[in-house]
């Protein structure tokens, strides 16, 4: 058993913060939360306590969007408009990734910042070269974090560098696979694969077909894009005349909740739509920063919550402009007051406690048990160091609002996955 | 002369940055730009030139409407609608300025906080505390940083601990006027004085007339708010229904443009407003981060501009989160597309060179000849060392999007105000 002690701060419900100041959290020896305490109980008074002072101790984030190879293009070219955006810079900048050195380069810096912000698992999009994908889990695994990644798969509309076949991906995910149930490649109880169509745009429906049996037959969950704006939607609307809308085009090739999945953006998700993400399970991943800077629009998120859908948080990297969970949530917060204006006050924005919860609680569950300090939740947690932010004797109701707004990853002092306390990778 | 080498980048114009990779600037003794060279002219090849390296110099920022008082409150309360979170937080906060110790205790932090984040001009609100805004006035012409500074004047509809009476306004504003003639306050020629309506609803016409007598007689340039959200408006509309829109309540008074003048927000000036401000001169202060934080909606800034009106931006802490200028150009950008998305693509967005010529070279034209490296220009700049970001041989247009969207504080090694380069104030 470790024993913790530090002012203990958590979403266990959207509602509020539980706060326990100097509180203890005690973790078994699996790294699993025994409880939490305001004094420690008797049977514990023995042990020794690692005491981390006045500093918050808060649930480590998760990103249940990103995509890992466009880590070098941050802050680039926001200017452009989607199409050029895709054309002159994200797509050149995935071809890279044939080369495994360049791939180790870039997935290095990329697999360290997501240490550096407190990001302790992640859903990522690699690109469609299988050797720098199996590298990038690999690097997950030495780090310590948790992590679905997945394989791009893409056959049309895309550079031909960039494409490949249903089979390729088919012997991609069986390989891995296997080799991973021999412990041959980058998997662990953490690191673990997902299926990964770009979106159904850039997929065939031989493409699609494949990737819904292997859903089915590996038990592999599913990530992608849906109705992220109008014009995706339209171009969806004339590829798959068939489908009653978006979401119904994945539902038609196995693709949406036959095992978990996750779709990022839904903008514009609405009526059909809406009542298919609920029926099969779907967790919308909000990513207000990319929506923001690709002038996407504002996903309807208080609706999603008030329909019973799930809903995570992704930075969307390099469409959204950083990798910090704490600028997610503050921006989940402002796009959803704009909404709020918009309506005429009538739809609710969110509130901190809210966003606090999609980026740890309710992205976690993706995981398993994880994003809480609950009885029986793997112990991912950060220590904050907000000395500088706390000059004036706040409340820790105020410390945790300062830093959300304020803070950053200069502030993590010290960060668990799993119960295990990770030291900075190497890059 | 000094002649300082760097990668030099600025915005003479809104459109594109003007790029001098290791180029030269010569700046006179009295401070002012004398020229920019890709390579040193002879008759200043003996001199002694300051080299920076490979880091990045660019124009300091001017932050043209930012709440003094409400330093202590950033980041807090920003669950709470307006009136809440005026009643709760702004008001009792800036009536502890009363009390000197106090006020000099957070100020010290707001002016230390302002050259952190290369913040070399601003235009401030600080209370109705004759004596805590003499005391800002000193901080600022101690630590060598431009400012006007504004005796908040209010007389309705807040709490009695914060009202002041029109005659004790005047005599203020006589007073430092008469005192700083005679060099016996904090003034000099970069820290002035601005005459400060907190806004029409809590002014009484009496006050107003007062302050439009005063910026008449003393020549003084005035600060407020305008248009910020709707239910303000329609306020408005019932105090003052003889004018023909909120701005014209401002000009009945003779505070709008009958000397230099600020307004910010204007989320919601529209057809004859707009005209006003046009007529008048006035400049329009964006701040997207209160915007975005108190769901006043979204300012149509491209329309402004289309339409000649001047915009500077601000940072309008604690509505705002935070102090940072780059912050606030991100956020220009990114309500702007959010903007152009519900426009259906019709009015567009901003980009990134024309949000830095707003906290450059738009905004310090309040100042004079300001926030540019033309010749003739005050040498208000930054020396960036964005090293960290730049571990792939960036483009150094590209490195200056990266900063923008990516960099933060930490990054800015050396700030000049005015020729003078600006140690760290005490705090």
């Amino acid at each position: 058993m470790n024993i913790y002690r530090a002012n203990i701060l958590h979403t266990p419900t959207p509602e509020a913060f539980q706060i326990i100041e100097r509180g203890y959290v005690c973790v078994t020896d699996d790294g699993l939360v025994e409880g939490l305490y305001a004094s420690l109980p008797e049977q514990y008074r023995h042990l020794p306590v690692t005491d981390f002072g006045d500093r918050l101790l808060i649930p480590a984030f998760n990103d249940l969007h990103v995509h890992a190879p466009q880590y070098r293009n941050l802050g680039l070219a926001l200017d452009e408009e989607l199409l050029p955006w895709l054309e002159k810079y994200t797509f050149p900048e995935e071809a890279k990734f044939v080369d495994k050195a360049y791939a180790e380069r870039i997935y290095r810096r990329f697999v360290h910042e997501l240490w550096m912000q407190g990001t302790m698992r992640s859903s990522v999009f690699a690109t469609v070269h299988p050797e720098a994908t199996v590298l990038l889990m690999s690097l997950f695994r030495e780090a310590g974090m948790g992590a679905y990644v997945g394989l791009v798969a893409m056959d049309r509309n895309c550079p031909v560098s960039l494409r490949n076949a249903p089979c390729d991906v088919r012997r991609f995910y069986e390989e891995v696979s296997s080799a991973a149930a021999e412990g041959a490649v980058g998997l662990s109880s953490k690191v673990r694969l997902i299926l990964t169509p770009r979106f159904i745009p850039s997929c065939t429906p031989e493409m699609l077909t494949e990737l819904g049996e292997l859903a089915h037959g590996l038990r592999l969950p599913v990530q992608s894009h849906l109705s992220e704006n109008r014009s995706e939607i339209d171009w969806v609307r004339q590829l798959e005349p068939e489908s009653s809308c978006y979401a119904d085009a994945y539902l038609r090739y196995g693709l949406l909740g036959a095992t978990p999945t996750l779709m990022a953006h839904c903008c514009y998700s609405a009526g059909e739509e809406l009542r298919l993400l609920k029926e099969n399970n779907v967790t919308v991943v909000h990513c207000p920063t990319s929506n923001s800077n690709l002038a996407s629009g504002i996903a309807p998120v208080r609706m999603f919550l008030d329909s019973g859908i799930s809903v995570a948080l992704g930075t969307d990297i390099s469409a959204g402009h950083n990798l910090s969970m704490l600028r997610v949530m503050q921006y989940a917060v402002q796009v959803s007051k704009l909404h709020y204006a918009r309506s005429g006050g009538k739809v609710p924005y969110l509130t901190l406690s809210e966003v606090f919860w999609l980026a740890t609680k309710a992205g976690g569950s993706f995981f398993g048990r994880v994003g809480s300090f609950e009885s029986g939740y793997e112990f991912d947690a950060l220590v904050v160091d907000d000395s500088y932010l706390n000059y004036d004797r706040y409340s820790l109701e105020h410390r945790i609002q300062r830093y959300v707004y304020l803070g950053d990853d200069r502030d993590i002092r010290v960060r668990f996955c799993c119960g295990v306390q990770l030291p900075e990778p190497p890059f």
